[in-house]
C-alpha cells in the first residue's frame, strides 16, 4: 500500500521504517522537500521509502498518519491540502502538547477537554477520516505490540465505521490483536488527556516502554 | 480510628461502610446535622457509626475522606473548617466533573490541566496534608480491590511522604497491595484527567467493575 507520512521526528521515521520493513511504499513529507531529516531517513529506509513536500506526501498516500507535533498539526494540514486528503484515512497519533512552559507540557486549552485535536482536525477537513489510535504510548511500542509483555492496550476512535475496520487491519500489522474501539471521535478527548498520566508513569517507571490495559 | 467522611452520596457510604466493617468509628458529615441520606446509612451501619455537620466530622476524624463531589468541594471544605483540618490528612477522591451540560461530563477548566481540584484543596488548605488517590475507579472497587481479578493498579499522589504512607496503609485495608506512587500532587491534574477515559471504557465494557493496569 502507498502510504503517507505527515512529520520527519522520532515517530514519523519509527513508523514509516515499519512500514517500509512490512513491504508498503512510504513517502515523508515536511514543509520542504529538501528536508535534512526526510533524507536521512530515504537513504536509510531504502528503496520504497520517498521524500516530499507535505501536499506531495498526502498525494502519494492512499492512508496518511498524522505523526507532527500536536501544536503543528492544523498547519501541516493545511499543507497538506484539502483536496489531497480527501476520502482518504488519516491516523492521528499526535497530542494536543504544550512545552512553551517547560516539562510537564499541559494540553493546548482550545484543544482539550471539551474539544480535541483528533476533533478539529476532522472539524477542519469534513471529507478525511479522522482515525485517533496509538497516541497513548512511545512509538517505538507504536510498532511493534510485543516491546512489552503480555496483553496491553491500545485505543481507537472515530466517526466512519469502515476507517476504523481499515486502521484496525493497519493495527494487526504492528502487533495489536484486540484494539479497543471507544467509540466516536469524541473519544480523542479521552485518549489524549491520558498523556498526563502517561508522563507521570515514565518518570516513575524509568523507560518509556510501559501501557495501559485495561483488566476486568 | 477515627475516620471523617465528608459526603453522604454512594461514594461516602460505601467507603464508610467498608471502614465500620474494617472496625473503625465513622462520621459521615453533610451540610446540616439531620441530613436523611446520612441518617439512613447510620441506621444500616451500626453503633460505630455516626453522622454530624461537615464540620462536626471533620473534627471527629484523625484522618478525612472527601467523597463530595467535584463541584462542590471547595464550599464543602470551607464548611468543614480550616482549624478542624489542619494537620490532618485528607483522602481526596473526588474529580472536577461538570455535569452542567450533560454526559460526558467535562472537567471544570480552572481546575484541570495546568491546575487540579486536588491542587487547589492543596492551596487553599495549606495545613492539610493532601494525598489525591482512588479517583479513577468505581467506588466498590476503591474499597474492594478483588473485585477486579487479577492484578491491576490505584495511583497516590501529595506533596507529604508521611501522609502518603499512612495512606498506603489505609489503601491495604482496601486489598490494594502495590499503589503506584506518582510523586508530588501535580499527579492530580494526570489522573483526575483519566475520568474521561473511564467513562468511555465504562459504556464500552458495560460495567463500572475494570480497571487500570500499567504493564511493563
Amino acid at each position: 500500500m502507498k502510504i503517507g507520512i505527515l512529520g520527519t521526528g522520532m515517530v514519523g521515521s519509527t513508523i514509516g521504517s515499519k512500514l517500509i520493513a512490512l513491504g508498503h511504499d512510504v513517502m515523508m513529507g515536511s514543509r520542504t522537500s529538501t528536508n535534512e531529516k526526510a533524507a536521512a531517513w530515504v537513504k536509510s529506509a531504502g528503496a520504497k521509502s520517498s521524500a516530499g513536500t507535505f501536499a506531495e506526501a498526502a498525494a502519494f498516500g492512499e492512508v496518511i498518519f498524522n505523526c507532527t507535533k500536536g501544536d503543528a498539526t492544523l498547519d501541516v494540514m493545511k499543507l497538506a491540502g484539502e483536496k489531497n486528503l480527501a476520502g482518504k484515512i488519516l491516523l492521528d497519533i499526535s497530542n494536543p502538547l504544550d512545552f512553551s512552559k517547560g516539562m510537564p507540557p499541559f494540553l493546548i486549552p482550545s484543544l482539550s477537554n471539551t474539544n480535541s485535536l483528533g476533533e478539529e482536525i476532522q472539524k477542519q477537513f469534513p471529507a478525511t477520516k479522522v482515525v485517533k489510535t496509538l497516541n497513548t504510548m512511545n512509538c517505538n511500542l507504536m510498532v511493534d505490540a510485543s516491546l512489552v509483555a503480555g496483553e496491553h492496550d491500545v485505543f481507537l476512535c472515530g466517526n466512519d465505521d469502515g476507517a476504523k475496520q481499515k486502521v484496525k487491519e493497519i493495527l494487526g500489522w504492528f502487533g495489536w490483536k484486540n484494539p479497543i474501539d471507544i467509540g466516536d471521535l469524541t473519544g480523542a478527548r479521552a485518549t489524549e488527556m491520558m498523556l498526563p498520566i502517561w508522563l507521570k508513569l515514565w518518570g516513575v517507571n524509568q523507560t518509556p516502554n510501559f501501557n495501559f490495559k485495561i483488566v476486568k
